[in-house]
């Protein structure tokens, strides 16, 4: 294995050192010396740089999916002004002065705390991937989006910096029969979800910080809801209450949405979790490689149930597989980058990978998935992807 | 120490339940519910989030340093916007088509690659904190700024992802006598450093991306060095040209700048080295505490050796000290938020942290590091960081 990494590598320096045909000429373009721009209070990006997220276009634009475009990323965390977006009636905008989240029901002592209140609490943070319940679910049907960011992007990562939500209810004190802990938004539909009491004492966050400073109003400025490995939804945003009760709400988002149809027409109820899935995000569909050569294949691998132990690569359409390489540190719950030098030598390719995280849990097919849960179940697509490579090097989605 | 951790948790949560006296009062106060903004293709913060970068007023801002807002900081990432920045002839803006990187002097085959030549290359990725060799240089002469921002903001932390230098130059091919690397930017200025080759075939970047997206015009755009734990200027931004040389340039900045004058009157060349340092940004200069109470102070700490192994904190002026809470993961060369409950009395404190990194190095106190190093370096400073806490709550400097 390792032998067989450094040739690659070896044949990739030698590919590379084809490209330097125009040695030195470049010097004669060399922009004229003059001054730059200033140093500014807030910086932006570059003009050139154009990666936007992607939405369906719609009348009531306020409710609906924005994409991350995966397809530009690299390293392991998404820009938060290009997080996905999952909205059920628009942005509030939110004074943090006035926010105030409550905390009731069956407990020993409300509470109405300030933002204020609740950043001079014991604080920490964790870098986690966030992924819609809904993300990839075109896949279920085969009718799929014709690029990574129309198909997979509805998942991002960022470093979370909140309140564990432990510290908050210990503070309010449960009360006897206390089972779960219901959410609201404090966006128009007042978005709600009920958590089980147990994963609210266990590691969920009362997140105000993203990415070293606050949320974005996309994210749910000024507080959210951050639960390791489960679906965004109940990640509620807006936070601005929470009340402890003895049963589930039954409320919408975990009713006539966020349920998956089994094939025998029962649906499944509080799928929280998230599985172990990858995508290859270069090539990946609607990119275009210039020619043969050697390439690196690189793509994003994550899993709700912890760290991603390994993942495999198959370029002859899944005879045969390879490992990885996996950039470290390897975060539980986080995205894991992997990379793969690749010969492609012109002729089609059909590309693929599979993740196999710490539990054991390894990334099937799409033919084993929909085998189980059929192909009605709208959430929780978690099949492996594959792409075709043209002779060409144009990249598209493989027809199933 | 668990025992006691345990006992100042459950003492800030007595503390917090006072807080809540405004008791669901605030519900009368939400906002009415109707549909918030759309959502949309690049996400901005909130209106209600302020923090900026500082700088200097200046009739040449387009040379001088602006300063990342480390008291607004959560978590142990910097947002791009607000990376600290150090320019010499200002940020140019470059066309990423057009740029060139140029690899020449003792090489096999010079080269000349373009920025999809670079990223079509084996890439890695690394959290890597990134600090000025000048940063809180106004602390050697007591004349530091009013609060950790202006003292203490030319450090930043970013996931930077790009090609190890050493996949560059081997392409290239080293010839005999190769010894260093002279890095110059496309800046008005050229600004020029001179790289050890052992340091350039061992841990250094080419990079091209900054937290997940290209690298921000100020950091560098399209392309920089990025130099594990060497001082920020050895870090050329907009890297235009590597030339492999027997023998150091001796440039502007590794003489007449970016030296550091011993007691003794000669100066220290290439020092690139940063050491352990650490501070406290939660309370800081310049920021108030609302009355006595539980609070978790709170910082940044980071070493260019390495992981962080140890931060302690004294709240009674170097007296006694205790450990402080590290996030984990503790990553090499990447900032350590730490964390400790304090009650405060109502009575006058003097606050520090001290940080110790795996090499065993313990951060030094300002006194100690003068009896080595005299007042006159300029660069480097990396003493303990006092705060004076009044009795009014308001956080001052030490006078020293």
């Amino acid at each position: 294995m390792k032998d067989g990494r450094r040739s690659s590598r070896r044949q990739l320096l030698q590919a590379g050192a084809a490209l330097g045909g125009g040695l030195l000429a470049a010097r004669a373009e060399d922009a004229p010396a003059r001054l730059g721009e200033p140093l500014g209070p807030y910086g932006e990006r570059s003009p050139f740089e154009k990666a936007v997220r992607w939405r369906r276009d719609s009348k009531t634009p306020e409710t609906g999916s924005s994409f991350t475009p995966l397809q530009d990323s690299v390293g392991t965390l998404t820009p938060s002004s290009l997080h996905y977006e999952r909205h059920h009636s628009g942005i509030p905008t939110i004074d943090p002065s006035r926010h105030r989240l409550l905390v009731h029901g069956l407990v020993e002592r409300p509470l109405s705390l300030s933002v204020a209140d609740i950043r001079r609490l014991p604080s920490v943070s964790r870098i986690l991937v966030l992924e819609c319940g809904g993300n990839s679910g075109s896949e279920w049907a085969a009718k799929t989006g014709p690029d990574v960011q129309r198909s997979y992007g509805l998942v991002s990562c960022s470093e979370w910096t909140g309140v564990p939500l432990s510290v908050v209810l210990s503070e309010a004190g449960l009360r006897p029969g206390a089972a779960w802990v219901i959410a609201e938004g404090a966006d128009a539909c007042r978005m709600e979800r009920s958590l089980p009491l147990a994963k609210a004492m266990d590691d969920i966050l009362v997140a105000y910080g993203q990415n070293g400073e606050a949320l974005r109003p996309a994210q749910g400025y000024p507080l959210r809801l951050i639960i390791p490995g489960w679906e965004g939804n109940a990640n509620v945003k807006w936070l601005h209450s929470l009340k402890v009760t003895d049963q589930a709400y039954m409320a919408r988002d975990e009713t006539a949405k966020y349920t998956d149809l089994m094939p025998d027409g029962k649906a499944r109820l509080f799928t929280y979790q998230m599985e172990a899935k990858s995508v290859i995000t270069f090539p990946s569909g609607g990119q275009s490689l210039p020619g043969p050569g050697l390439y690196e294949l690189s793509g994003l691998a994550w899993s709700g149930r912890g760290k991603i132990e390994r993942v495999e690569i198959t370029t002859d359409g899944g005879r045969t597989w390879v490992k990885a390489a996996l950039q470290e540190p390897r975060l539980a719950i986080a995205f894991t980058r992997f990379r793969l030098p690749w010969r492609f030598d012109g002729r089609e390719a059909v590309i693929a990978s599979r993740a196999t995280d710490e539990s054991g849990y390894v990334q099937p097919s799409r033919e084993e998935l929909i085998a189980v849960r059929g192909v009605n179940s709208g959430y929780h697509f978690n099949g492996i992807k594959r792409w075709r490579v043209q002779a060409d090097g144009m990249v598209t989605n493989v027809e199933v």
